[in-house]
């Protein structure tokens, strides 16, 4: 059972999980033709997964066979896992509780595409689908209070399998880094009735230099103090604190809008490896006025070293402005992609 | 001129700094043996650094020649100039300020050496007097604020140059996570009336399972809540909240232990990249009873995903326990080293 540790000092948390040590890494640092290896999220493989949480399935097919197009899996090395009671103890000056949580992979096609990009619009909108009716899921367990979806893609992001996925970590305890967000916009809110996401749409769209994608519901933008060379993030114009409670006509927008931008940065960059996550509230909060959902887009290329660690202060030698203007020029035909 | 930019929503403060773009990057995947290509740290190679602004040299020897132990030079791609008036101003709702600051290198000998852990116990207790020396010197000026001492070894934690050799940025404001380190051992002091540094060395001396090494002056040990695999903290066990207000035989001691330290560490993870920061307080406050500088030593065996970048959660897989007994029972000899 992997453990939960806190900082004593900044009350940042740590999983110690022995048993990921274990996973298999079979990513190349050049990634292959496309199916030369055996890969387990492939149809057929279903076998070498851990049973199906979830899949969009063709009529008449059975749960772990053939047939599916976006599968749900619990991963295979958690960080946290689903089973068990909640125990939080002491252990003199530190704090530690249990590993409860979820860790679950979305498996985002059955045939061997290393990128979303290449998939099609629809494809891409089945996976947004599924990234919400799992958050519906897992918010009834009241043992767990916040779910993170993320994209590793490529070995300088952290992936170890190469075949389009993505993950969900649900946890007992709001991460540190979503309260930091979760405070600071209440924290605005306080003092000037509005959501800081909103305004910064609205200072986005007079400033018009960072803008990369604007579309009826949503505004692509590299934000003002970007961390990384190319970081984008994709904000919807309606405020919603709640990723989940997103809209038909939202989701399926943003479906196109998502692999705009990554067929994009994957022009721009040469496939960067990269990493997304969705930035949503945490499942105990109602809706609440001063939080905004949004996905933050971090291409990788670059290390981060010492400094970075030590400070929270981030080096990053593309200002925003270039980035944007590069990547508003770059063109791209979203109508194609695999089905 | 760099310029630093605000999160106008967690207050984290990013550098942009386009200039650094073009910096060499002469590090290989393997490194090579000693001395195959061209470096500009080594002696004889004085003229391709700028002018440097400390070096402990041999007598009679002049300022950007030969003859010197350890020298420290302006980065000649620096994420913050020295140059000018602090400059802060709005734009919308966000924070920006003009780049103000230093960024130095400290060439840590003149043979191409790659690894610390290979120079003699004096050689290292001369870097950590240089260390001690440019922050006495940098803390004069007044637009400073914060001086942060970090090493970066190996691809794998973002160095580009080989040649053993560590790094000092200052910058105009103190930096997020050193914030949350000042207020996360101010409130444990305001509610016990104790350093929780302190606290934490009795605990681990009490546990014993987490130590690495205990001198008469400093304990070693894997913290409680390791964010990486092998991640040791050096702490002094006397209570002192600024590394420049070091006591010399204290000094002495660190380097025989950094040396310890870092000998293990090559041995038991084979030659790891790592970082390394010394956690210090800001310039502009007097000694303080609840914070206690340290050394964070954190090698790079994992890459960091989406997952921890989200959250600020960190997934490691190697208990602290673990880590600790092994660097324990790896044996070394620290009497032998390059002068």
């Amino acid at each position: 059972m992997p453990e939960l540790r806190k900082d004593p000092i900044v009350g940042r948390w740590v999983i110690i999980a022995p048993d990921r040590a274990k996973r298999p890494i079979t990513i190349k640092n050049e990634p292959s033709p496309a199916g030369s290896d055996f890969c387990p999220f492939c149809e057929g493989g279903e076998e070498h997964t851990s049973s199906e949480i979830l899949a969009y399935r063709d009529r008449n097919t059975k749960p772990n066979e053939k047939g599916w197009r976006v599968r749900v899996v619990p991963n295979r090395f958690p960080a946290l896992q689903v089973e068990g009671a909640l125990d939080k103890c002491g252990e003199g000056i530190y704090d530690k509780m249990n590993g409860i949580g979820a860790h679950e992979v979305i498996i985002e096609c059955p045939f061997h595409e290393v990128s979303m990009a290449n998939l099609s619009e629809e494809y891409v909108r089945e996976i947004l689908w599924v990234y919400r009716d799992r958050l519906v899921d897992l918010k009834k367990d009241r043992r767990l209070v916040y779910g993170m979806i993320f994209k590793n893609v490529g070995m300088a992001a952290g992936a170890s399998l190469e075949h389009s996925h993505s993950q969900l970590i649900v946890t007992p305890i709001v991460p540190v880094n979503v309260w930091e967000e979760m405070n600071g916009s209440q924290e605005f809110f306080n003092y000037r009735g509005r959501c800081i996401y909103c305004d910064m749409i609205h200072q986005e769209h007079a400033a018009e230099k960072r803008i990369v994608l604007d579309t009826p519901n949503f505004v692509v933008f590299a934000p003002f103090a970007s961390r990384f060379p190319f970081e984008t993030w994709i904000v919807p114009k309606n405020h919603n604190s709640h990723y989940e409670n997103i809209q038909k006509n939202e989701l399926d927008e943003m479906g196109t809008v998502l692999k705009t931008v990554l067929m994009k940065l994957e022009i721009a960059l040469d496939k960067p490896s990269y990493n997304y996550i969705i930035h949503t509230s945490p499942f105990d909060s109602q809706a609440v006025p001063h939080y905004h959902w949004h996905m933050e887009i971090m291409p990788r290329m670059t290390r981060i070293a010492g400094f970075e660690w030590g400070t929270g202060f981030y080096i990053n030698s593309v200002p925003p402005e270039q980035a944007a203007a590069y990547l508003r020029e770059v063109e791209v035909d979203v109508s194609g992609g695999r089905k």
